[in-house]
């Protein structure tokens, strides 16, 4: 039985529904709605409505954007010839903030996972090959994650791109810097000794 | 910098405000929302509206309800001369949850708590006074949660309906049923054996 209104039990529903938000966790902040303010209560409602409704994907790369092409793909001062295939917006955010990039992105919306029943057909690999097929791409780097259904993902999309003679990369392995090699585990040292350069 | 969307940044920013969720969880739940179909996004939306325009407070025990009496106040087989005062409607639930209490609830929405600025005018006292002073009321037992906080919020209200000749009494303090004399605090064992009874 429930002993709260249907609306604010609708509403705990709702958050509850998020991931990583238990039922717990959701009255808690259905209450907090509540004790809200109308206008913010309001406005939290308008920015749920408002990013649904303006944010959608870049046109070129699939990151997301509030407009036609992202501000990455429409900067003239980008290096237009490579392109760095991520599987997903935050993914962009990482790079970005090391602002040792000046290329172009492509963002996947996710991984070939057969697991989660995510194939080649639904995620944003064909809108890439389009690109590479246009003929100015004259780097691609993979930068999809280093676990076993990044790696997939990233070989299968260098398999579909060679017939095209576009270069492809692969992000470096190795010891994260500031690390401590002792904790570094075995897959980590190995891909570290075998990239191993010279000083 | 930002390099999301702006309204994708206002959505983050506006889960983030929540009670215990941090950066990280709010883009995580504001990328969740992206990625919900668009009736799915609206109806959360509309269930926030909604809860806000029709959950208010019973005009009598002040419980949350989204009709003008709450369905306990307007059940005709409650015992309407005794009333719980507790602090907040999670309350109720756990006293109703007990199928052992037949009478009305009056739900402060708080507790005295002159640290956090919340004085006697801030929470539901002088309804409760209002509904003493009709005189139908016989007992009014104090449920207000165990903690300092609590005590002084019951102790306050006690004194306050004195003068109405009213019966006040107390939840009992002492062991928890189905936990071990080990654990219990000695303020615990303290009130359970000055609260002993007779077999």
């Amino acid at each position: 039985m429930s002993f709260f209104p249907p609306t604010l039990e609708n509403l705990t529903e709702k958050f509850a529904s998020l991931p990583g938000i238990g039922q717990k966790s959701a009255q808690r902040l259905a209450f907090h709605i509540l004790s809200l303010p109308d206008q913010d209560a309001a406005a939290f409602a308008e920015a749920i409505l408002e990013a649904k409704r303006s944010v959608h994907c870049c046109s070129i790369c699939q990151n997301l954007t509030d407009s036609d092409v992202c501000f990455i793909c429409s900067s003239p001062r980008r290096d237009e010839h490579t392109v760095c295939v991520v599987s997903d917006p935050k993914a962009v955010i990482a790079i970005e903030r090391s602002r040792e990039y000046n290329g172009l992105f492509h963002v996947l919306h996710g991984v070939i996972s057969p697991l989660n029943h995510v194939g080649p057909d639904d995620i944003k690999i064909k809108e890439l090959v389009t690109r590479v097929a246009d003929g100015s791409i004259e780097e691609i780097i993979m930068a999809t994650n280093p676990d076993t259904e990044g790696e997939t993902t990233a070989k299968y999309i260098s398999r579909l791109l060679k017939p095209f003679g576009v270069k492809i990369t692969r992000l470096a392995y190795g010891i994260p810097v500031g690390s401590s090699l002792e904790f570094a585990d075995d897959a980590t040292l190995m891909r570290a000794l075998e990239g191993r350069q010279e000083f």
